[in-house]
């Protein structure tokens, strides 16, 4: 881990942004990243290279309503939430900070994160809007509320997620802890949240493709313990779009 | 004006479209226009080229709620709702009809309306979050509404509309009937609605341009006033930016 020498501060973002037109949080050479872009600000800012770490790497489209990050500055003379308009001046109108503050030496926005809340939007009326569309997956039908409550409640606890993990997924524990999943209501809007101390890769996007397709199959809870138990990718359903997907919350 | 042989029916559409992407309505080549975009769609379902006729021409980066529009097709055994997912089907997510309904041998989407209403989103807080920036002009501060009212109460009645109108604008006639212009808050969000018989190119995003300038500045209602009869563009504010800016509805 970086030690900062005791000169530097420590600052806390919080960012939220549009993925739709970005690859992703993490920065990769040649791509349109979140960490790319507002390290490119920072960089501009200080006169030098500066290195700013997310509390959640998230994939390509998915969107964020508030990332957590931090990074260290030699910039001494400026109150922290002053780099809210200096950074947003600096950076395109998909990516925004919406919060700047002074954390202490030691906290790690990816390593401090003891929590991480997705939500996961869904349009069930047959037809939509665009800009609805662009931030929910437009599933076209109403569900069985009964049955995705069934099925989410067997999301809890320390949990082997394998079957929710990517086929290139490299962790060396598939193993997570799951605090709360479940499917509610709000504004006419279907939505599922989940909170876990981590996720694997596209693992909240697999769970919700997996619950969809058993919902619409009318499958039994029975046939979701068994496709979480049977602990291999090829059981469970298809991967959800990433446009409904928002890294919502994070706690320390 | 095209003649429809008695076979043809004739059909209207109601269109919503993010503008975000879009270079305006009109079909350009090798641009990516909605009328572009819808055509392309509509030939594709008649396997001939169809002709698309729209109430309002909007610019590149303005949005619609209701655009309305019109063609004449050959396919007879087809209810005309049905083209609502037969369109979308072919569509990008971002431009999406929302109604299809029959209608008489004579209605044409751009001669038969009457009244074209416009909305203008502004967002006032210091910050926003990226979905609401594209749908909205970032001002940054709070205006005097009641200044605002007494601007917009100028706009009323048959009117020279010569400096509102873009350099280009080669009207025969700057002359336009507006119905009404007022501003509101509605839930927390300040909107700017100008209804008309037609509007000159631009102006919608000039009038509120120099509005919001004229508040800016505490600007007296004569000297809106002035700027009005003045009839020349060199007297107004900048061109408001396209994201605020939303087609509302057409009446016909």
């Amino acid at each position: 881990m970086h030690e900062a020498p005791s000169s530097e501060r420590n600052i806390r973002l919080v960012i939220a942004y549009d993925g739709t037109d970005f690859s992703g949080w993490q920065r990769q050479n040649g791509r349109r990243t979140v960490q790319g872009i507002i390290e490119a600000a920072l960089a501009k800012l200080h006169k030098h290279p500066v290195k700013l770490s997310g509390s959640g790497r998230t994939d390509s489209g998915v969107h964020a309503r508030a990332q957590v990050a931090n990074f260290h500055t030699t910039i001494q003379r400026m109150e922290a939430e002053r780099f809210i308009p200096a950074l947003n001046s600096l950076l395109p109108k998909d990516v925004r900070i919406t919060e700047a503050s002074e954390t202490s030496a030691d906290f790690h926005a990816r390593f401090s994160a003891r929590l991480r809340t997705y939500r996961y939007f869904f349009i069930t009326e047959k037809e939509a809007n665009p800009w609805e569309l662009r931030y929910a997956w437009h599933i076209r039908r109403h569900v069985d509320m009964a049955l995705l409550a069934d099925y989410s409640r067997l999301f809890r606890g320390e949990m082997d997620c394998t079957s929710f993990a990517a086929a290139a997924d490299k962790s060396k524990s598939r193993f997570r802890y799951i605090a709360n999943a479940h499917f509610f209501i709000e504004g006419n809007r279907l939505t599922f949240e989940i909170s876990a101390n981590a996720f694997l890769w596209n693992m909240v996007r697999s769970i919700v493709g997996t619950l969809i397709q058993c919902e619409e199959h009318g499958a039994s809870e029975r046939t979701v313990q068994d496709i979480i138990e049977g602990r291999k990718r090829a059981l469970a359903g298809p991967t959800a779009p990433p446009e409904g997907l928002f890294l919502w919350r994070i706690e320390f």
